[in-house]
């Protein structure tokens, strides 16, 4: 069985996680997909797990960026239309990654303490809720009996800014900024068309936000644009960026996370 | 045969040593509990082993924070009552680890040429004595092949400072910082409270150090205080640390490793 | 069959390689060897590789620096005299390592749709043609099915700055900076002593560079020397590097790559 690790712990607490699988399902095949998401950062989380799960193979995969460990928030399992559970906290972390799954199925809590460590402490549910619960399920455990069955429609949502799609112009909120430095939008690809019409590569784009304004060509890939200019592409996870060919978008715009950018075709110089 | 490696090499060299393993122990599962230990940093090294390995499944540890490569330290292997064996330099970094893995029970010096690599690197004792020593035991190398026995009276002991405990008051050491930030101690829950008395959640403390003090809550959890605010709590590890919710005590405070904290019930304002 | 990843992508993105790989070949044992390869530095990443590669298991080794990713320059298989396959970006990248496993002997262009995943990202390559190909040749697939076989005189080799050796003195470029902050030049031990004569440790060396020089004692290991000081050593990957006992060289000296040292023995006080 197939078990991924998502989380903002850093490497040590994760592989400590990872124990736990490998100690109650000594034969599972254990990936950390990410130890890095930035700490308490549910969005750049919800946005990792959406892109990247649809290419691991189908099975358990753990998410945790878990600002409320220790409070009333509920731990739960997610099945999917693919076959997945999710496992995490119910802060909107998992449904993003669900949809792309082929939609949450069930959901349910995990509560029952056979399933748990035997101590579990208030600060590492990630080692002593989470991971028991993925490991068990790897092991033969029936999902009914981790606890009770909630309506999917309760599970908790992320509030996403919608990009918006007016008459030549679109608007895109930056969501995360990647490794790179690249900052990717909550707008895809057919946003932007529908926004803007039929688009060649190399149209040169407007983009402006609350204290600045570039212009920048829409491309395939950094390697079309010289080392340090900037473009508009569609990052691999199908959504809209800015990108420095060789360089940091962030850094070069001075824009990060909220950041909401209004793009038009550029005027003829 | 599970092994798990402990480094404070960054990823390259620690996955090197992973691959040596795998050459001599194809069906090993080999988990990185971390490559990220701050480099030199025997204290933080051990803490971590300490508080992780009794997590994982019983096997091989490979912990390796090592600044006197080269020099006459010894590489050792140390049983455990638990049944694993702990690997790497005799510098204090293990014993921590094997006193919550039921004791130290033998130790053995890593000698024989024939479970090394067939070069030696003066630098690279991870990749040519440790990890190999790790995949030959669990190939089925026994460990009295691996060199002679030592006393485990003789291992090199850590000087940690030990929590002094006073009339209302606690003296507690930081002894590393977590990658939240969060101060971690030499104390735990019990020397806390053969200081101050039984304590329930909620009760307002006061920590003070050489240049500074504050008041602040004894929680279960971070999240039980506002966001940027300040707690005392037993961390995962069963340790007293001061933490920040979402937030970093070791900015907040502008404290570090070796800081000593006197901790008593405040005040009323 | 065993494959390893080394990429500058961070680890998210190089997880998801391995996912795509875990689905395609579910029973191959998968090692990331570093996913944190100085975003685009194709000398770093086919140093480590080169360094990396002797001490992991034959198999299949993929390497992607690319910053060409989505231009013409193409993707390859080589073959190596010790039986590995290794993948990656025809960009100079691969070759040094397989000079180290016995030479390349074949090369073939990844050219076949059916071993890339069915869509494919224009910048994504890691995830989308280098993963799928490398898990279909752990799965079975013939090399020969990939793509076209192409003259391996025709691989984009690296202009690495060769070593001079002169009449007492040694010009050595510096390729890379580790984890720990020394410099690794691109002369090796022998290079050494073909400029300078047979060396013993503890011999008192000068460098030089275009601002600066140094006195430093030329030793087996950094343990040689006190903390915080410098001296000049073989790596553990053979190559001569100027380091400081647990410090950074790099910061102490303030070098980086392709700084230019000229080494000589030093004169007396």
């Amino acid at each position: 069985m197939f078990i991924s690790l998502t989380t903002d712990f850093g490497d040590a607490y994760t592989a400590t996680c990872a124990g736990v699988v490998y100690t109650i399902a000594p034969a599972a095949t254990v990936l950390v997909l990410s130890d890095e998401v930035t700490p308490y950062a549910i969005v750049e989380g919800a946005m990792l797990l959406r892109q990247a799960l649809p290419y691991l193979p189908r099975g358990v995969h753990v998410g945790i960026v878990d600002p409320g460990v220790g409070t009333p928030r509920r731990p739960v399992a997610i099945t999917t239309g693919r076959g997945d559970v999710l496992i995490g906290p119910d802060n909107g972390l998992l449904p993003p990654a669900a949809e792309r799954l082929g939609g949450a199925v069930t959901a349910h809590l995990l509560e029952n303490p056979a399933y748990r460590l035997p101590e579990v402490s208030s600060s590492f549910h990630g080692r002593d809720i989470f991971s028991p619960a993925a490991a068990h399920l790897a092991a033969g455990t029936a999902l009914t009996d981790l606890g009770p069955e909630i309506d999917i429609a309760d599970l908790v949502r992320l509030d996403l800014p919608a990009p918006v799609i007016g008459d030549g112009e679109l608007k895109a909120t930056v969501l995360y900024t990647d490794r790179f430095g690249s900052l990717i939008t909550s707008a895809d690809e057919n946003d932007l068309t529908s926004a803007l019409g039929p688009l060649r590569h190399g149209t040169v784009l407007e983009a402006s936000w609350h204290n600045g304004t570039a212009r920048l060509p829409y491309e395939a890939t950094y390697g079309r644009v010289a080392k340090g200019e900037a473009l508009i592409w569609t990052d691999s996870s199908g959504l809209l960026g800015l990108a420095v060919n060789q360089g940091s978008a962030a850094e070069h715009f001075g824009l990060g996370d909220g950041a909401v950018l209004t793009i038009r075709r550029a005027l003829a110089h």
